[in-house]
């Protein structure tokens, strides 16, 4: 049978498959900064050859932003979409990492080996277990179980200024009968999980000045309006005493969790303390009278990434500054607006200023959250499959992550997304010392090549 | 008459006087930043040679910090010590300098000419005119009228950690009759004045701990508590709706003007809209039913003089972070107790703290405000001096900034302090452009040549 060799294929080729990870992990493809254009370049160059090389029709795609790579492989029957990104969040701050976060390396640790290294999750090793699932196939087979195109972006960590316009230029090409994304995490550390609810996501940056230029506290202080005392009562006002946001309407479209839903949550075990205390915490944070669940798969947040104003070096400068910054950020779920949100925060903000200050936005991405329509029969199948691997039954889960591209492929191309992913709530993505279980690169190119089989 | 040839004097040689002030500027004596502690030997070795080629028995003091300068010149009568800093404040941000902040120069404004660079006027100008007063006398009589005594430090703008250590065991070197110093302003720009009240300052700097890593804030973004938000919360909560500072006790001891004070301060003819206009303001944003010039002189205040946490660099990283900082200063008036405002500052930030976050505190400096006893003839002297250069009635005043060094010659040496200086409310000291008016550099070297007459 088939599926057995490719499985016993993929076990005898799994240091082959490590080293065209740490080759591709090698590649300093962070998107968001412009100084790391060429590297993002290289690693669409990288994936572009690797895919032709199993016999994939595979191209890079300019932008205006860093390209795409798209490939299809030849295939009866059953067409899927895979989609993943090349590019990596930042690395700062680089003095918490271990080791450095573009020199690769596999650790031992207390839970077992891990690739350690910036993009090792989120999400080169990620999108690298699909690519070495249909290796596997081609290699023992000849040819893919089903029709197979692989669809890579470059810009995911940084807001993907440029996947719209593509996808709705590129419609008819991106069209399959489901599409496959893996860039989640395990339901429960051994329990694989297919994502059906995914948060949108508004991020914005705001600037309020105050004085024209720099003071000094100490001849201007009491007198002069200072911003960073502005932009703290405005953000702390967004937050009530129970954890709820007070923007206007920012509930609208907020579904209550079904019942089912709820009951199939609670049969997780996910335990709220235990999820915190792997960071230091004990308190769920979110909304008052929500489980840690809901609070991160099924309720809005707001989170300030990000605040900087006045002196922030060694010592001391009594400096009332003329400008206060924030990042902040908008978990949307159900039928929320981001365009309405992002205006109720605007207006919120500019209620909060007094008139001899300015304000400005910058828009950082206005994506809705997403719901999959579970009744395409691909997912019962894939379901079957991941249980099959994992040997426990795969859950139906939420995610809390921004993930636009299951909307996208909902709304532009028209079809459902199938979330499958086996990172682990340690992975440190978008952190210092970010890492993949080697467990979970080498089972989830298991989990794909099942999940080929099962499509087919 | 003596006095009149030093003035002719101090005209003629005004170009070399500036050539020397242009050669102390280019120092880079930074005290708060490690990085320039040669630099700031240098600035003391400058001024110890300048002050020994005046006939100064002059000295450079090692501390554990930045050197203290010390020097005595033979004399009769009146003992007079004068004050100042050689060490200046950081450039940042460096983008907003027109010039570059070490390499001064002279240039014409709409207001006549000014010396641009750090440290012009805070305080390496303004300390240069009593030594260039001292030059003058020296070069017209062969000695100074009265007898000199210059001390000079190089950590004023970093707290001044060795300062009280130094004055402790070297008082009987620093007692005179009275004290001079020269770093502060004019009471109006054409009016000179005598600061009689100094506010006093408590400096802070907190760091909130949240999870024990920076996280990601789609997976943990609602569950997991945010330091910005406490952060922003605690700090919002420090100013109520009038302006006040909500800390428990924080006007203990916060005395009201006295009505002939406040009536003196009317006829200064201080205007608010215009005082905030030069920065970009127009309404004073102090205490509700103060003036503006009790806001800046005789109120204390509160400011947030940085903050920062998270991702502050371009683009957008939707981090939830580990931690999250701020500096915050008051300014202290009458009997403010800075120890205790110092524990009501943290108890109030403790009380802003969810069970499961940390925070840690730095002081930097606690000094209490100073008042003057003008009773000493010396003051109505120097008054009736600067009254007669500038041609107007100079005034006593008070002064928003916290020069701790007056108190300290109070409480350690027994010395009342005359606080005379030169500077403008545009001079941007502390910020880029930092200025010194040319005229305020010969006027203020005429002032301390009168002043110096006037003691005789």
């Amino acid at each position: 049978m088939s599926l057995n060799s490719v499985l016993a294929h993929i076990d005898a080729d799994q240091e082959n498959a490590l080293t065209r990870l740490l080759d591709l992990l090698r590649i300093q493809s962070i998107s968001t900064d412009p100084a790391y254009k060429d590297e993002c370049d290289k690693a669409a160059d990288w994936l572009v050859a690797d895919l032709a090389g199993l016999g994939f029709d595979a191209s890079k795609r300019p932008t205006p932003g860093h390209p795409m790579v798209m490939a299809h492989a030849p295939g009866e029957g059953t067409h899927v979409m895979f989609y993943g990104h090349y590019d990596v969040q930042p690395v700062d701050p680089l003095s918490l990492w271990d080791s450095p976060p573009f020199e690769p390396q596999i650790e031992d640790t207390p839970n077992g080996k891990v690739i350690r290294g910036r993009g090792a999750s989120d999400d080169k090793g990620q999108l690298m277990t699909f690519i070495e699932a249909c290796r596997a196939w081609k290699a023992v087979t000849g040819s893919l179980p089903i029709k197979v195109s692989v669809f890579l972006e470059g810009e995911e960590e940084s807001s993907s200024p440029s996947l719209v316009p593509f996808m709705k230029e590129n419609t008819d090409e991106l069209r399959a009968d489901v599409t496959l994304i893996c860039d989640t995490g395990m339901a429960r550390p051994d329990t694989p999980g297919i994502v059906t609810m995914l948060r949108g996501l508004v991020g914005q940056e705001v600037k309020i000045t105050g004085p024209a230029r720099d003071l000094h506290s100490g001849m201007y202080g009491g007198i002069a309006m200072n911003p960073i005392r502005v932009l703290n009562k405005a953000l702390a006002a967004l937050h009530d005493e129970n954890g709820r946001v007070t923007l206007d309407g920012f509930y609208d479209g907020v579904p209550d969790l079904p019942e089912q839903v709820a009951k199939q949550w609670q049969g997780l075990g996910f335990d709220s303390a235990e999820f915190l205390g792997e960071v230091g915490l004990k308190h769920p944070a979110g909304e008052a009278g929500f489980t840690g669940l809901e609070q991160i798969w099924s309720r809005p947040t707001c989170d300030v990434n990000g605040i900087w104003g006045g002196y922030t070096g060694d010592g001391f400068k009594t400096v009332l500054p003329s400008t206060a910054q924030a990042k902040i950020s908008f978990r949307l779920v159900g039928q929320q607006d981001p365009q309405q949100i992002r205006d109720a925060f605007q207006a919120h903000m500019r209620r909060h200023l007094p008139e001899d200050c300015e304000i400005e936005f910058i828009d950082y991405g206005l994506s809705r959250a997403s719901v999959m329509e579970i009744d395409n029969p691909a997912f019962e199948k894939a379901r079957q499959a991941l249980s099959d691997e994992w040997q426990v039954e795969a859950a139906y889960v939420g995610c809390g992550g921004s993930i636009p591209i299951a909307g996208h492929f909902q709304n532009i191309i028209g079809t459902q997304s199938m979330l499958i992913g086996f990172g682990q709530d340690d992975d440190n993505i978008h952190s210092p010392n970010e890492k993949y279980d080697l467990r979970a690169f080498h089972k989830g190119i298991r989990s794909w090549a099942r999940i080929l089989a099962a499509l087919a």
